[in-house]
C-alpha cells in the first residue's frame, strides 16, 4: 500500500517514463519528447519561454537528453508553481 | 482539468499542508511534524537515518523549521528511490 506522497512520487516517474519511453530509452527525454511533455503536462510553462530554451535550462550536463534528475528540476517548478497558486 | 503532472503536485503540496498546518504556520514543518510525516508518508527512510538526521540535512538555512523548497529535497530522494524502485 503506498502513501500519498509515494504515489504521488510514482506518478511523476510514470510522467518521466511516457516521454522517455517514446524512443525506447528509457533514460531519456529528447528535445522533442520535452516538446511533448510541455505541452501535455504543463502548457502553462510555454507561455513564459518555448520547448527549446526550456530544455537547454534542464540539460545541465548538455548530452541533448533529460535524464531523471534533469527532468526533475522541472517538476520542482511545477511544484513551485503550483504551491504559490493554492497561496494566490 | 489537471494535467498528470499538476496532479501529482498538488498531492505533493496537499501532504507538504497536512503537516505544515499542524501548529498553524503554513509554510512550517517543525522537527516533531517531520518526524510525524516521515513515519506516515515514507517510513523506509526512517531505516536510514532518524528523523532528527532528517531534519538537520533537510533544514538548509538553519531556522529550526523547513519551508516548501526545503521540504521538496525530500520529495525529490523520494522520487529517486521511487525511479530506481521500478528499475529494479
Amino acid at each position: 500500500m503506498l502513501t500519498d506522497l509515494e504515489s504521488a512520487m510514482n506518478c511523476i516517474v510514470e510522467v518521466y517514463h511516457k516521454y522517455s519511453l517514446v524512443k525506447g530509452n528509457y533514460h531519456s527525454i529528447y528535445r522533442d519528447d520535452l516538446k511533448k511533455l510541455l505541452q501535455t503536462e504543463c502548457p502553462k510553462f510555454l507561455e513564459e519561454k518555448d520547448a527549446d530554451t526550456w530544455f537547454k535550462e534542464l540539460d545541465i550536463n548538455e548530452d541533448d537528453a533529460l535524464n531523471f534528475r534533469e527532468f526533475l528540476s522541472l517538476v520542482i517548478k511545477v511544484g513551485l508553481a503550483a504551491h504559490e497558486d493554492i497561496h494566490k
